[in-house]
């Protein structure tokens, strides 16, 4: 009835879901936490953007059903317990991180797509794919989430995920349109990372 | 199957989403976000607590398969962007939160029950629908959320999901059940904004 | 369909929900919030992490079609509201928590397995089960939560929920890996309150 055919090929998607996984691991890592811990924030972090997005479009969730997501969050967790901090504290993270997200957040408009969404709210569905997951993570961790950094982080994951719907609305070919967004919000992504780029910020309430 | 009719004119449904929206976008703009911040703060506060209600009832979530409420959000993001805070500022926007809040609340108290659950659940729904939302936003602004604080805003919701939920279950006509529900959980939370009522707060842990 | 039959006598199952509820309630109490504030915290740590699940695993969410779970939540915020706190301080309410945490843990695992979940997802959805109810009860109260504390919580869940994902796969009597799983979990977790047992903590990034 819907389509079953992968959007991505598997491997390619658990590389995705692993460098979300580590960043979250990361996280709680830095904060002096337990392995129990450290497994929570990589799985919520890996998973959780596809979970909402899959609840939200009833969807079966992509992990529950799949016997090789959650070991992979699981093998992440453990990878960065055993490591020293210092192997992951360099600018490739980050980087992996740029074109993860730039990747989930046009396989989650995709998928909204396939699932009969209209545009507008499938393009919301990208968005929320590439960034819920880091947004929890952060919330659970008492810190500033992503959401409310003025750099382009949401916003790259909003332009991926535009570019998307856009190309699939004006009926150019599904592969040359994941090309397209995903270079571009990696690349926008990227030169908010190498210029230190962000939005403007509302001016707050008035002066008196 | 389920009720396919629309339980409120569909331009009053988008009005009231507008209102909830319009705070969620204003609490960034306080907080100096960008604008990017203050769009992904108008859906939640707009549709956070309707999608909580569709996922735990199992009906499909309003806004996914809907064309215009989303856009409707980002509309009103773009609208608190370009104006000055000023202008919303006043009296006026508390006191249409306050009818957004009593109209939601019999919304979806009535939607839970047309889906065949139990009273007491449905009434508990109704609640969800009317303060989820709001709720998440000040979790997510890091601010002391409305579920924390004295003043009666989620007894409100709970005034006016409890009639809605008794009219039904006498038999009252659902149009009058309406009327009357909504009337009772706007003069409470109308109330509590002109006199500053607040409830009685727990005595803690006893005195030593 | 899918399996109907209860997993836990409804009696047992509405124990457990209530003691849960009441470490919500009281939560809310210690924070002197209001007695709506107080209904809001039972029901979302008496049935947080069981909604969590069922819709994770696509199952109806158990408390929403169900007429008695909702009334318990209910009444166990008045009895936390009109008793005094010390009642509740000794240790019976967390040895009590402890049993429901194993309890919990393994039904949440056999329930998943019982949607036709694979292992590993099963196991996850035990230990959400377990936790999850009780993390959103301190992210809403601003308080740290459980998963950020190294004393062995979450790390109980997770060995009933193994246990009992482990003892199914090698075709144990289902009774059998019910008494065994949950008396590993009560017993590690009892053993974590006796001693202050805590796992040992990441040692954060790395000296200089």
């Amino acid at each position: 009835m819907h389509p079953a055919a992968p959007l991505l090929p598997p491997a390619l998607d658990l590389v995705g879901i692993a460098i979300f996984a580590l960043t979250g691991a990361l996280v709680a890592a830095r904060l002096q936490q337990t392995f129990v811990t450290m497994t929570f924030f990589a799985l919520i972090t890996g998973v959780g953007g596809g979970s909402l997005r899959d609840l939200l479009i009833g969807a079966p969730v992509f992990w529950v059903q799949d016997r090789a997501v959650a070991p992979v969050c699981l093998g992440v967790a453990l990878l960065a317990w055993i490591t020293p901090v210092r192997w992951w504290e360099g600018r490739l993270l980050e980087w992996a991180d740029a074109l993860g997200l730039a990747v989930y957040s046009v396989l989650g408009t995709m998928k909204a797509l396939a699932w009969d969404v209209p545009p507008v709210p499938a393009i919301l569905m990208g968005v929320i794919t590439g960034c819920v997951g880091g947004i929890i993570r952060d919330v659970l961790a008492g810190q500033p989430s992503v959401l409310m950094r003025p750099e382009l982080y949401v916003t790259a994951a909003a332009l991926a995920a535009c570019l998307a719907g856009a190309g699939m609305a004006i009926g150019l070919p599904p592969g040359l349109t994941w090309v397209l967004a995903v270079a571009a919000g990696f690349a926008l992504r990227g030169a908010a990372i190498h210029w230190s780029l962000g939005l403007p910020a509302h001016r707050g309430p008035d002066p008196s």
